[in-house]
């Protein structure tokens, strides 16, 4: 069998790197993203590995991967312990010493407040192969490097902290990348989001557009969400733009009010763009979610110019005690019902004093569910205005409790924004 | 280098089969699943592999793969569609035919509900090598197979449709690995959870056990938290339980109250549990957060009997108005004090009537920083039976808005775990 070798292209292999992913601790997240991230830069990437923090394993990995690819980015080992052994695997597999950057060795210093002398485990976080790049890491301690030991092979080294892996890629991975692959067309990318819609349901009303080869588009299934991402390409970006526009106004006008935002858009974004505009205020009165929606609000720079605060309702006496829900409708429909979070929504607008106010009472599980009321059942509530409405969700009981909880979440932020576009 | 060829081994590999997740368009939840189910046997997984739907770059992984392992896993590829190539690519790999299997046909004839004849493309998912033991799949129509093109290497293909994946492992794959693995040796790990302690700060003060070859340890960090998995092999389940527990302790001896919980412990159920076995009520009172803990205490089953809600105030108004903090004291000290932290948390505690609370309010960027209160600055304050206690951490302006909410959610918690535990 003979493997291909690189002839000038700009194929890209991921190699990620910790037994914690062989043993199955986590979920291999940074694959995926960085998988995305790829398909957006339009690099073709046919193979990812998962190996353990195995010095012996990860060389013969890093050999195969320089017989294939243009590109190799990996993930992990680059942490202060014993067990991070990815640069030093790497020099090893290409016959390479390390040597001390001072500078890298002077900001981990600043970055754990050490005045005088640093261990030898975060030492060890500043050695680099000649002539490497360093990836700043502007989080942690562990600093990635771009590498080339021989001119048609280079590897990206990244941190397997998925945020640092992210905005050392944003900053840093990417831009390089771009610059430095032999494409001879420029790629451009857009994701559009759509919410209450399932992915299979997008898919099959967009069938005839998902053939496309120039752009393409390929859906990707979230918590309450679908996202698709369009990626043109042309011989310049005004050639690709020409490409990409018609089929965004296409898609936009057949899903209507289905879409909900673009790139980096998020409901929460979104809701807080319509309040903002209004000059509204929003509350929230939580009792499964506990605190999700407003925490999901917050994530978001700047919302505190909408959002003012809420009432976590986690026990029926705190319903009662500070969203003035009278014991009466407690008991007559429970807690999870249209009059309960209608009456928690209200309550919290007046108590608090805002514009509008999103409700959630819901049986998040695993135990809890009766016949009438399941797992899975929750009820919402929105308050504006010019009134307050209630509609309730099954998200189904064989869920989990944390996506019964996300969904919520997700399903009230949505139910506020097509209230605020109704009126608006 | 030189590959380790299987000499009476029992090692593992998977292949997970489909371009779909070289697109990122989903997330690999088998790869994750079938290491811990991997880990659980006993069985050594040293290399996980993501390729396309690509025969040519499939045979060279097959061949790779019959190398050095002696179980190779396979998923996704089994599908009625052209491009699904998991078998044809392993027939061609090994140079065996296919052959039709009739009582195969006749199954997905019936789960098809066709009485005549069947298409092509159902067809040809009962073709199969021969001599391949066939893995039943009792819901979808793509069966499974456990085959050895030599003596010393056996291939299973599971489906890529998670569901049919688990019931045929569960059925058919685990059976027969458990009794066709030449396992001397019965593996048990453990997770050790710790808060308060950065990743390298840990490895340093165990730098004498992090060499010991059985068990071993291995640290994972988190935001944080970080945690060890110690793994111990031995003849019996007691053998190696016998070299488990010596080093748990001693890691618990010396680390006292860094080391919070076990396996699938966290922050929120451990605190949970110490006010369950009090019988003591616990509220938050959320600034920066916005209701982040109070999600992370719901996302714990039975969270209810112990966490009975909170107060969202994202604003000063909201800070007066429902937790009664005097507008002197914002005036005074600003929203990001001792003081006001310790006026939230008695008036969460008071207003809602709780025995303990958690009050946190920062500075989560990436704007509103000042030189006296920089982005990372955070106020913490736990009040209880005896009083109440604030502290103020700085996480540091570096880091992104949600980082900050997140270490904001996880030390408050820790806190409150500190407390408690000094209490009783």
């Amino acid at each position: 069998m003979d493997i291909k070798t690189n002839q000038g292209n700009s194929e890209v292999e991921v190699i990620c790197i910790g037994t914690e992913l062989l043993l199955g601790n986590i979920l291999n997240s940074n694959a995926r993203w960085l998988a995305e991230e790829l398909a957006a830069l339009g690099l073709p990437h046919f193979r990812q590995l998962v190996i353990g923090d195995n010095p012996i394993r990860l060389k013969d990995a890093l050999l195969e991967s320089a017989k294939r690819a243009r590109f190799l980015i990996t993930t992990g080992g680059l942490g202060p312990t014993p067990d991070d052994l990815t640069k030093e695997s790497i020099a090893e597999a290409f016959n390479s010493p390390l040597e001390e950057r001072e500078e890298i060795l002077k900001d981990i210093q600043n970055k754990l407040k050490i005045s005088s002398k640093i261990s030898s485990s975060n030492t060890k976080q500043a050695l680099f192969p000649p002539g490497a790049e360093i990836i700043p890491n502007r989080t942690g301690t562990a600093p990635g490097m771009i590498w080339s030991p021989n001119p048609e092979f280079t590897i990206l080294t990244f941190p397997g902290v998925p945020s640092e892996l992210k905005d050392m890629w944003r900053q840093t991975g990417a831009p390089w990348l771009r610059n430095n692959s032999e494409k001879t067309q420029i790629f451009i990318s857009r994701v559009m989001h759509f919410a209450g819609i399932p992915e299979s349901t997008l898919a099959e009303s967009i069938e005839d557009l998902l053939d496309s080869n120039n752009p393409t588009i390929a859906p990707y299934a979230g918590l309450g969400q679908v996202k698709l991402r369009l990626t043109a390409k042309g011989e310049s970006l005004d050639k690709a733009n020409a490409l990409l526009k018609p089929l965004e106004k296409k898609l936009c006008d057949r899903m209507g009010l289905k879409f909900f935002g673009l790139d980096n858009d998020s409901l929460a974004s979104v809701v807080l763009d319509l309040l903002r505009k209004r000059g509204e205020k929003l509350v929230v009165a939580e009792s499964c979610t506990a605190g999700g929606v407003g925490a999901a609000l917050a994530a978001i720079p700047g919302a505190s110019d909408v959002f003012i605060g809420g009432i976590i309702a986690y026990s029926n006496e705190t319903k009662q005690k500070m969203l003035e829900v009278p014991l009466a409708c407690l008991e007559e429909h429970g807690a999870v019902s249209d009059d309960v979070v209608q009456k928690m929504a209200l309550g919290a607008q007046e108590k608090l004093g805002a514009d509008w106010a999103i409700a959630i009472s819901g049986v998040a599980g695993p135990s809890g569910g009766t016949i009438s009321k399941p797992v899975g059942l929750v009820h919402i509530a929105v308050a504006g205005p010019q009134g307050c409405k209630a509609v309730s969700e099954n998200f189904g009981s064989h869920r989990e409790r944390i996506e019964i909880q996300q969904l919520s979440v997700v399903r009230s932020l949505d139910r506020l924004r097509l209230d605020l576009l109704e009126r608006s």
